[in-house]
């Protein structure tokens, strides 16, 4: 072990077993996760290559051969409830992700959730022995966001009873889902239904696109890969193109909606009956952006504490990174954050299952306040994370740049989530639709529940001049229910800024257009809702904090967000004036002493996280803290080392030489 | 061409020729410009595949055998000047690398600089025929920005008259030096200097490390590869480990300190002789962030003109994407920068070669501040122009993970401007440094020249409350000069804020700890002086243009850059008491309007950057505008759709089925 890091675990105020089990959900929980982490861990099958070093061909090859053995891993140790399966092929995937993933993540769930008895005995048994490999294909090259402006044409032709499904242009082919180019032999297509000269919008079809045994496309199918990506280079996203391909009636996936023999259409019972999915995959998204926050962490604060550069005291030996102030402000807001938004994701988790049990009841009450937050939080933690690892990335210095670092990866690998699953911008204006219909409720006098009842009574708190001085006055900066007091009018006053801006607007302009000239302050109202709310739920969490040590340094992390928030976003408090200038200041001064609070407990905070340094996969943020030594032999490894003399140099540059 | 994207070019208002003659520095400089990119287009020698298609190691080869036919071309077309080189590379480059970069940047220009006469005989010829090819290696594992703590030893031995160049531990071993992995023969290695017993710090030595006929490294020599990397994957940034290498006492570089054959240690006249490379290349940057920026924005704007998406009105078809006021609150602010920072590179370049001139007549006196100039500039520029581009390329929807996009490539071969020649935090404390400094002159009476001239009466135009509530009163923001002036005032506070917090650190710390301990300060004071000298060169540059239509667009630009900064900071400008509360209200509505000011002429104000296509690579930034048959086309050439079956569904998949 490293010295450093060594005598940095040594200082730690607290035990960092009971945050690990606080993290994951209690001592069991812990427990159950690294036994099934260890399972792959001590398989002697999976030695594998980092991907970094193959030929793209090559890592989609590794990928494939790890999906496959993973499926029968998993039926090998009985692994079957979804969230081990979910830990094992974290453990098992690293940074990377699986060639077959869609299979599993929609093509599976939505035969189970949409086929109709007859369908569930074809297709189940076929999809659950994987000789049909699916995947799930909506957007088109030229269509992702908005559904209705999908391409894809179903037309019924009743004298077969057949559809024929059809890509009418260039701009109607199938993009990017996972797996289609490659690995599957059916998809789940997308595509506008037309029967007895109606269109009736998109839905589903089970379209067979390569041959079972020989896995060629079949007849009328283009189907490939769609190239090369930011990330995703071992997963084969696809693109389908579909030349008045036929399939049987039955093919139509007909839980809800129908195409009778002779083409009569009959509409499905409820148009929302999707929602739950996608309340739930984003709410997931939250997770992530957490776990690849606490990553990038982990790698830059332990990678900061072994390293030593420059100097600060003239003729001492060089100090380790993380005693500069600058690094300190770069890394332990991120950390911070990583913590916020684990709370923020167990919440999201468990809401999603509580209302869930009240959806199967009957209760679609706080669904729609439930969608509206998803939205807003998948944007918001995912636009703060994809900054913040390369803020962590660019903390390493020229070592963040190499690809031992891990850093690359987990940027590559997360920063799609800022885009699938619902654009982030589009996920802030759902949010901000939602808050612009709370607010007009609460303005005519209805009472507001849940989340945003700080609507309730906006107006009062803010404009009564004797509140905002008492409120300056009184406002205590170190306690954290005075903080969330402050993000909850900052939010407030932003919403009702937004409304006021469409208000204006509307003097001269269709609803329409008063929406989209206000869109820069419904994004900023959405934001702010969203800061407010994970400020609140980090500093509930520690409402439920027994542990003195523990939740002493919780409560430094939790100050140090709120507080690094509010100076990052002060404009929006001096202008509302919830703060005034001096006490701006004084949280300036308030952060520099959290951030020496914080010192200490650093690598404590990260190594609470628990990440094996096999999934971690980062020379710089090994547990050991032996860099240097790891990354020599690592770049030994690189493929242009397999040779000392490269063929280049025979082929061009001695020839060069003669030329001149 | 696509209709929607011809339609804006008639939408606008002003002549894009004119303004690009403006960018390149009169109508004379585009023409030859453009001649010598059209050397490059017609040559038929340069067909090549897309990189992002090939391994590592094909792009290498790739990348070597375009150096060696460059450097054919060159002297085939007697292309000579400097500049001019520059633009025939940067056509051949696009949006990679060379891999004999360092041979030409560091490794000529440092044997030009520190050789001795008799050194010039011998090493010119060789290096100059490319049969001695070099680099330049100073960063070890362990060690970048601080020199001093650099490991690696030449150590003299008078017996034989040669240096041993060794490299003690694992840390010291070379790293990173582009072309030393594999194409170098000769490394002009920086050690620290041992001679008669005493260290007299780091001196640079030739060292051939590969024979020159077989390419094989030399005895004593471990070199290769340091592995893939984010971004530059095809130059060989290398590792050299030196075990007791020998080289002769006449490969340390002598012009200025010597050894003499008796291991005599004979002084440099003067230390600071590199000081204005750096200044130079640092220089350099500010121009290439206004390059990616340029490139960033005219893919996201091209494609955003072409892209229809979702609704803004009911029953309309899905309008240009670019008439979301969203969209347009993502790009116009960074086609404004691009073209702020355009001018602040100019500037930069001219301001070089005039001082250089001066520094030539043995005047240094405007050195200091072009150096600290310099170091800002270079973190201020490459910070933002690093996140702007990812918020370009987020713009783009899905697509702009793709590498067809170009944005991928663009951000990995970008980002690493805010490590190298100057980590960014580091480069910001060097600009404090300067401005604590003038700050204390300024104090004790000195009158300050040159662009901290502001600080000579920072105080009185702060304290005095007639002062604040004037400037509240009278203030115009559509009035760029008033908007310099509030740059410039709230640089003078940062300061002050930083140069106090240091003030305060003092009352119980040493010097050393009170400046690590307002180093976030510090920074942001370094950020606020960067900020108001691109506003003021911005507003400077509008005063040299006559032509009234592009003056007009120009400033429309101006006004955006200055009030979204503004409004991105607002909280220092309101707390500093230099805009109340409804000013910066006022200026979130005028941005709006700004943002409809420039719609009509966006397209044209990024056609006014004359990108060939073939420089951009981009099938978004089309200058045509056809983007998805060109995307689908490129899809189809991925090397995953070589064969229709992959050999890892017989390895894998259809094997799987057996067994479950």
């Amino acid at each position: 072990m490293n010295p450093d890091i060594l005598n940095e675990r040594q200082k730690a105020t607290f035990d960092v077993e009971k945050l690990t089990n606080i993290l994951n959900g209690g001592p069991e929980k812990t427990k159950r996760r690294r036994e099934i982490e260890s399972m792959v861990l001590n398989d002697p099958d999976f030695k594998e290559e980092d991907p970094n070093f193959l030929s793209r061909s090559e890592r989609y090859d590794q990928a494939v051969k790890k999906s496959a053995q993973m499926i029968l891993k998993l039926r090998e140790y009985g692994i079957a409830d979804p969230e081990e399966i979910y830990c094992y092929k974290r453990m098992f995937r690293g940074n990377f992700h699986e060639a077959m993933g869609l299979h599993f993540v929609m093509f599976l769930p939505t035969l189970y959730g949409q086929c109709d008895p007859e369908q569930c005995k074809k297709w189940l048994p076929l999809a659950e022995s994987y000789k049909a490999i699916g995947t799930y294909a909506q957007t088109e090259l030229g269509h992702g966001t908005h559904l209705r402006g999908l391409e894809t044409t179903a037309t019924y032709d009743p004298a077969t009873e057949e559809f024929i499904l059809n890509s009418p242009t260039v701009s109607s082919i199938k993009w990017w889902p996972g797996g289609l180019g490659k690995t599957s032999n059916h998809a789940i297509v997308l595509a506008q239904l037309y029967t007895q000269g109606n269109c009736h919008g998109l839905h589903a079809f089970i379209v067979p696109i390569r041959d079972m045994n020989t896995h060629e496309p079949l007849p009328g199918i283009v189907v490939g890969d769609i190239g090369p990506k930011f990330g995703f280079n071992e997963v084969d996203n696809g693109f389908l193109k579909l030349d008045h391909v036929r399939i049987p009636r039955e093919n139509m996936l007909m839980k809800y909606a129908k195409v009778d023999a002779d083409g009569t259409y009959v509409k499905p019972p409820s148009a929302k009956l999707t929602y739950g999915t996608m309340v739930f995959i984003r709410s997931m998204i939250v997770g992530e952006s957490a776990r690849a926050l606490a990553k990038s962490c982990t790698i830059a604060i332990r990678y900061s504490a072994v390293r030593h550069q420059s100097e600060i005291r003239p003729g001492e030996p060089e100090p380790q990174i993380l005693d500069y102030q600058t690094q300190q402000y770069k890394l332990f807001p991120v950390l911070a954050m990583a913590y916020a938004f684990t709370f923020v994701g167990q919440y999201m988790n468990q809401t999603y299952h509580r209302i869930t049990g009240d959806i199967n009841l009957g209760d679609f009450s706080e669904l729609p306040e439930l969608h509206a937050l998803s939205a807003g939080l998948k944007a918001f933690t995912t636009w703060a994370a994809n900054s913040a690892i390369e803020v962590c990335r660019m903390s390493c210095g020229g070592h963040g740049y190499s690809r031992s670092s891990a850093l690359p990866d987990i940027y590559v690998e997360f920063t799609p989530t800022c885009t699938y699953e619902g654009e982030n911008t589009v996920m802030m204006l759902q949010t901000a639709r939602y808050l612009m219909k709370s607010y007009r409720q609460a303005r005519t006098g209805q009472r507001l529940h849940g989340i945003v009842s700080y609507l309730n009574d906006a107006d009062q708190q803010r404009i009564q001049p004797q509140h905002v001085s008492a409120r300056l006055t009184g406002l205590d900066i170190n306690d954290l229910s005075d903080l969330v007091e402050l993000y909850k009018l900052r939010a407030a006053t932003l919403v009702e800024l937004a409304a006021q801006s469409i208000q204006k607007e509307l003097q001269h302009k269709s609803q329409e257009d008063a929406w989209n000239n206000s869109a820069i302050d419904l994004v900023r109202a959405s934001d702010a809702h969203c800061h407010y709310v994970v400020v609140k739920l980090f500093a509930d969490k520690l409402g439920e904090i027994d542990a003195a040590h523990i939740h002493s340094v919780l409560l430094t992390l939790a100050r140090l967000y709120a507080l690094h928030g509010i100076s990052n976003n002060s404009g929006d408090f001096l202008q509302a004036g919830l703060l005034n200038g001096s006490q701006v200041l004084q949280i300036t001064t308030r952060i520099k002493e959290l951030l020496s609070e914080l010192r200490p407990n650093a690598v404590a905070l990260v190594d609470a996280f628990d990440f094996h340094d096999k999934m971690l996969n980062s020379v710089l943020g090994r547990y050991d803290g032996n860099v240097y030594e790891h990354m020599f032999e690592w770049a030994r490894r690189s493929p242009l080392n397999s040779t000392e003399v490269h063929e280049s140099y025979h082929k061009y540059l001695k020839p060069l030489r003669s030329k001149l």
